[in-house]
């Protein structure tokens, strides 16, 4: 058999796995797995570098199947190519606890590199990726470091926003390791293309910067002939766009919208198989040509993986510094030193915004961790995330750790999400909190994946003033908190920012938001003995501990205010309010019970004070609390002349305390 | 004075007036305005037709100031071509209150057809706005309510993915009415654009089909040839391509991202005031040669919209049966009959999703409402949304009310906005519930300026079943009904259906999330005399009123399950329990606190039965609730696997009621 003769049997055979676990389910999308297995074939066989022995192989090459509700393909592939993915699994597609989802999770199936299925992520994710692989290559002065990534991508995917944004920086930044194979099958749910996507998308592409190249999505030699110019060029990242027929191999059902999303059925599955040429009962089989197809492509891949573990140690003996660099930066090891020094550059700042402290952080967690790279949506000025010490990356020059991402805060998140998908980085973005809303998606899958991507948000409240409404962010607090396992952390002054930044580092399973303020706030003043230990239980007693019948709660630039309020309190009224701030409310939650009661008593008067919507407050402090919250749209004004209009003062908190207390 | 000279006189006076708003309220953008005023100044005196003393003629063009930042610019023009803006308000420049916020504000400022600021939103307004003056021009045949959308764009919102999804769509429709000047300065906050925008931006436009020009933008003549060209073909979109200084005029500043976002300080205004040669001694003033062009522009736009109004009279005396159609739009009256009817047909629905039932609805509405119009994200046999007996909406094809959004979440919420701001219609939206995540920008934009766009949502739940956790929603009911003034329905049955449709249809000053099963649920069953009216209240008793001291509260498809819930309690366990249903927990939150406290007595035992996080709950239950809630992130499996799994079962809510009273 020559070798497209062998790429036939495999992609048969892929089809086969693929609308047999459909099929099982009876639930999935047989459509894109048939018509790409070619694609797919051909990508795997004689491209994509990977060893199922060691799914965490350095020099691997990565793949990304952005259109992740062809999840099949996926399994079958890694079935197929002796990942730690048997049979039984496949059969379980789609069932309760099994290796093989609906969509592929990271985590979750060994050689699922990327949790996709809400289109465009993972185009955007191979961005973050492939500039990972340039960022390594470029710092560590290795090629041994430098590999490919390697996607399929749908038109739903190309119609999504956020890969309009990773595409504009893929193409700014001249990722010539990024190989995506567009699926261009002129079908989506709604039924033909032509309905809702005529656009060039080769002279988009182009326009972008891209290499683009188009060919019959079915043609082994087109396909080995694109991908084979797309790798070897070293000049822009390479979009080849296939020609396929969704649902190739069913009869009835190829070239429409039915095949995409349900199961082919029984019957025509049957004619399916006839019409392939499938001739063994089974279906979820493998053709022993298959098998000895696969084995000698894995053969080949372990040998270029035991050259390259070689090489690598070779490289290791003869550069100790950057290979002992490297090994820091993948270990992601948070050092004593770097503490230390956070603690102690920020907890001496008697008055500033947090967004400058924020400044003052990143410099410091830059110069102790290779990892800590990333930028803002074209806000540096504002945000305050420049690495000082550090240039930008550019086309070409992949050393430096500082990203500009444009006003594209949507790429940004998911780029992120491709750096901690790659693994040794903690990667930052950044923008005003207002627009986190621009960025929900890539933040939920951060999250859902275990990613420990850091986004940072000044301008964390009205407080921004002038900009008005547009720009305030209201319940934006509110629903981050409300994404399962995102920190959300709002310091209250520069010893915060450090404890706050120390927790977001270290909790490595996490993504955080780090919410900063606009304007500048004073330090607080802690009763003797309260510290970096008790900010790092998420909320603890900032002063008056003893007080436990009025407990003024706050969190980020509102506790200095509760702490004046209760200052004022005390001496005009004679009243006594104990303080307690709430940096990371997630983890204040993580804390035993006992230790919550004991910040905030269940029997206290609990005064609620946060520049943002109180939406959620009331599962922490039940229903009788005195908010003082903003849960309508702000104003465009001064910061100072909104703090009076919309209550945040002492003399407003003072007398919402008197008029509960006197109730 | 030839033209020329007359438009740079007044492209003087907007620049020294932008300065000078910005410099008095030492906040703001002077830049954009100082960059665009030629554009601005051809743009509203050769081609905008307006009236300032009917901002609602029916025959205006539209004005989109995409580049929000740059709202002076927009108030000069407003003051200069005497809209309701008086120079004391100019004064008044993002001070608390005024008509002159930091963004442009919809139904703040008189003139103002579009609240913008947050990237992209305006570009991708006016895409709605361009093909909502089609669907008129179509469905009423005349060219009477034919319009121009003109705009100015800027790189931002260039970058922003909302803007690819609506350019590519906007080309699709070739909608030859819309016309953006492009303010090319290469200047973004960041620095030069080069280090983040390398992209052929007119490439990339022709791509989605659109006509490019380019143009230096101070060069009147070459401005006015563009936008005559653009006007004037009858073939696509059109962008204008105008080379543009930042900040032009100011000697030190102009050209620098220092000018963008910073008053230009008092020495540098003087400056700039003395480089472009204005001579009076106050800055707030109308140069009097300004003041009568000015009054030459607003007399020849007034002619024309006088003529337009006696055209239109007689349009409608010749065309009876169209204008009556065409004042049933505008006036967006919601008929007894159409309540009547979605009422009988929707309440008889014994079991169904409600997914299916709301399909149900949309038919009905549609056959009344001349206005409702919309689609989905390439989800229409997923969403149920098409309205059967209209086509779809295509270039040169506009009669029909479905849309075909793609895969385009985000244009799709911005487009629908544009329609609300248009006027006269009930724009609808639909993806699964999960992906609201992707729009989340407009539905705020939408809350915040009281547009009625209405966000249909499917898939509600993790119901959802073997699509797994990327496509289950968790958070996303209680993050969207964390946005104020958004009312979020997730009715429980037919009748729930028909009276959440009906409030969404009457609230005009309210956008809705809609919200629908996938899965089929029963309807419920009420108690005598229990029906449209008390749904209305958004929560109500549908059971048991006379059971006080333990109440299941629940929404959607959870309200079957406590109604059952219920029925095993008493039958087995003699334990009755009221079953309180909350289709809009946003109305039943504004009903007095009397009524309130009778559906969910505060002294009651509380159970929560919600399939989605309780995050936001305890801000009406209070802190001492049993939740059967789901709070982390789902599972890819069927859904009545689920179901067990995630304690959403008869038994396991039994079971609860059961340890919470044994307690």
């Amino acid at each position: 058999m020559n070798n497209n003769q062998q790429l036939k049997k495999l992609a048969l055979n892929i089809r086969v796995l693929s609308a047999a676990g459909v099929e099982k389910a009876n639930s999935g999308h047989p459509g894109m797995p048939m018509g790409t297995a070619d694609i797919a074939a051909v990508m795997w066989s004689e491209f994509l570098k990977f060893n199922p022995a060691d799914t965490a192989w350095l020099g691997r090459d990565r793949f990304v199947l952005s259109a992740g509700h062809g999840s099949m393909l996926l399994y079958s592939l890694l079935h197929l190519f002796q990942f730690n993915l048997p049979m039984e699994e496949l059969k379980k597609f789609r069932q309760f606890g099994s290796l093989t989802p609906g969509h592929p999770e990271f985590g979750v199936t060994s050689g699922v590199e990327v949790t996709t299925g809400p289109l465009g992520q993972g185009f955007a994710n191979g961005v973050g990726m492939a500039l990972s692989a340039k960022m390594y290559q470029a710092k560590y002065q290795t090629d041994l470091l430098a590999h490919n990534i390697y996607g399929i991508v749908s038109d739903g995917d190309l119609m999504e926003g956020v890969t309009a944004e990773a595409a504009s920086l893929a193409g700014h930044w001249k990722l010539d390791n990024l190989i995506y194979v567009y699926d261009d099958n002129d079908i989506s749910i709604g039924g033909h293309t032509d309905i809702c996507f005529t656009e060039d998308v080769p002279a988009r592409f182009r326009a972008y910067g891209w290499k683009v190249y188009e060919v019959d999505g079915h043609d082994f030699d087109q396909l080995r002939t694109a991908l084979t110019a797309a790798r070897d060029q070293k000049e822009a990242p390479a979009l080849i766009c296939a020609h396929t027929k969704i649902g190739f191999g069913s009869p009835n059902k190829n070239n429409t919208a039915e095949v995409h999303g349900a199961p082919l059925g029984r019957e025509e599955l049957e004619l399916s198989k006839k019409n392939l040429g499938w001739t063994h009962a089974e279906e979820f089989f493998v053709d022993p040509d298959v098998r000895v197809f696969c084995q000698q492509v894995i053969d080949q891949n372990q040998k270029t993986a035991g050259a390259w573990e070689q090489s690598f140690k070779d490289w290791q003996k003869s550069n100790v510094q950057l290979a002992t660099k490297l090994q820091t930066q993948l270990s992601k090891e948070i050092s004593a030193e770097l503490e230390n020094e956070l603690f102690a550059e920020l907890g001496k700042i008697e008055k500033d915004a947090t967004r400058n402290i924020s400044g003052k952080a990143i410099q410091v967690i830059a110069k102790h961790l290779p990892g800590f790279a990333g930028g803002s949506a074209d806000l540096e000025p504002s945000t305050k995330t420049l690495i000082k010490d550090s240039g930008d990356v550019e086309a070409g020059s992949f050393v430096h750790s500082n990203l500009r991402y444009g006003v594209r805060e949507h790429a940004m998140g998911s780029i992120a999400n491709g750096f901690a998908y790659s693994g040794g980085w903690f990667p930052y973005t950044a923008t005003f909190l207002v627009f986190s809303d621009y960025m929900r998606p890539p933040m939920r899958l951060a999250a859902l994946s275990h990613l420990q991507s850091l986004f940072i948000f000044t301008h964390d409240s009205f407080f921004v003033g002038e900009d008005g409404p547009t720009h305030q962010p209201i319940e934006h607090l509110s629903v981050l908190r409300a994404i399962p396992r995102l920190d959300v952390y709002r310091p209250a002054d520069g010893l915060e920012t450090a404890a706050c930044y120390i927790s977001s580092l270290k909790r490595q399973n996490h993504p955080a938001a780090l919410l900063f303020t606009r304007q500048a706030i004073p330090a607080l003043q802690r009763e003797a003995g309260v510290g970096p230990a008790e900010i790092a239980k998420g909320g603890y007693v900032v002063a008056k501990s003893e007080v436990s019948d009025l407990v003024l709660i706050a969190s980020g630039s509102e506790v200095s205010l509760a702490q004046e309020s209760a200052k004022a309190l005390e001496e005009n009224q004679g009243i006594k309010a104990r303080v307690v701030s709430i940096p990371c409310l997630e983890i204040f939650l993580e804390q035993d019970l006992a230790y919550q009661e004991k910040v905030i008593p269940n029997s206290a008067t609990k005064v609620l004070i946060e520049a943002g919507s109180s939406w959620g407050w009331g599962n922490v402090l039940g229903k009788d609390v005195v908010y003082i919250t903003k849960d309508s749209y702000g104003a465009s004004a001064p910061d100072k002349v909104l703090a009076k209009e919309f209550g945040f003062s002492v003399e407003n908190v003072v007398a919402q305390v008197l008029k509960k207390i006197k109730k």
